[in-house]
């Protein structure tokens, strides 16, 4: 008989699970009991990815395929995850061992995101594909595929020059100004500039390619700042 | 009306289409037209994926996830899809650009790999999982989950270790013995040695990390011939 906590899960999932051990076992960490939810967590991360990119697929319906995977991307990172397993209160029935607990386990995101998809394996398990289905599609109710959104998705630099592209205007330059610290533990100064729009940002990162990229973001949002 | 080959197609993979264009699009690259099948690849990706994952789990009941996953990757490589392509005989229905025909893109393992998933993606969305599922186990019918085929699933290095650390032998000792070539462009020459067998192996690799792959990959090779 599950606890009233583990109760008020299965009202919010709006799954009553016949085998009430899989529901336990999903909000298991590894550090509780040798019974733990990784292997779920295996089964769910497939059944997320198959949901959402049917989601996809039918919403989207003229988004190319690098664009779909994309989103994809997106919507099941550990953020995304995250959220959900917020929504859901997932940390008041969280079973972790007492160093674990101790250290911050309940919140951290990483174990949070985890149970989730444990949970969505779980009741794949309990009941079949299109229930769980069904289930992740509740999850994402409101989420926004807005072309806005989609350009989020994507990476700063391709964003900045699909941006730039549809105004027929140049494309960025990016240009490494100093680079800091010993050879392999370099930190990358880059600025990113727009020359038609007179416009410079800088960025730094741990590498070349990361600094361009904070370069980018923040020359993004300059723009938005602007546009907006 | 679907053309004689592709009738030959769905009896191979004992599904008859109710949508005869999500079969003929499944079976189109992109060089032949814009109703390409990129999109159905996509989708066919996540249902190959759920459908494997779901066999691992009910068939390696012990299994870490670690262990689970590193199978999945390995039955849903180029490989593996490009060796179903061939006995689905995939080939004969590819529909592809005449460039890409010329240059033999209806022998290229990555078009028909890619071919093979739009195949279950295309059945998916013409009936359901369950059904899609079916077809992709049917594939997998005879496949090999033997342990000796888990441990090839694992990188090299990995392999040998466990090897050794299963007989309470030391882990073996890697050492670069030559770089050759200009800075951004070396060759490394990496030998690994195990000392209690008196056996030593080269490698070489763009990366040290790939010359160590090579290495340890020959040595297995040696230890298996030896304990055969």
């Amino acid at each position: 008989m599950p606890s009233v906590e583990l109760q008020s899960l299965q009202n919010r999932l709006q799954h009553a699970f016949k085998d009430s051990a899989l529901l336990q076992r999903a909000v298991t960490h590894r550090s509780f009991s040798a019974d733990h939810n990784e292997r779920l967590e295996f089964l769910g991360d497939s059944v997320l990815s198959l949901a959402v990119s049917t989601m996809l697929y039918r919403r989207l319906r003229d988004l190319p395929e690098g664009d779909l995977s994309r989103m994809r991307a997106h919507l099941v990172k550990q953020d995304s995850l995250h959220r959900i397993a917020t929504q859901l209160k997932v940390s008041e029935v969280l079973r972790l061992g007492e160093g674990e607990s101790r250290s911050g386990g309940k919140l951290r995101p990483s174990i949070l995101a985890d149970a989730v998809e444990a949970l969505i394996g779980a009741v794949y398990l309990d009941s079949d594909f299109d229930t769980a289905q069904a289930m992740v599609h509740r999850f994402f109710e409101g989420v926004d595929l807005s072309p806005e959104q989609q350009a989020a998705a994507k990476d700063a630099k391709t964003a900045l020059q699909e941006w730039l592209q549809g105004r027929k205007m140049h494309l960025p330059q990016y240009r490494v100004v100093a680079t800091v610290g010993a050879a392999h533990k370099q930190t990358f100064d880059v600025e990113c500039e727009i020359a038609e729009l007179g416009l410079i940002e800088h960025g730094k990162g741990a590498s070349r390619r990361a600094a361009e990229q904070a370069a980018a973001t923040t020359l993004l949002a300059t723009l938005k700042a602007r546009h907006a």
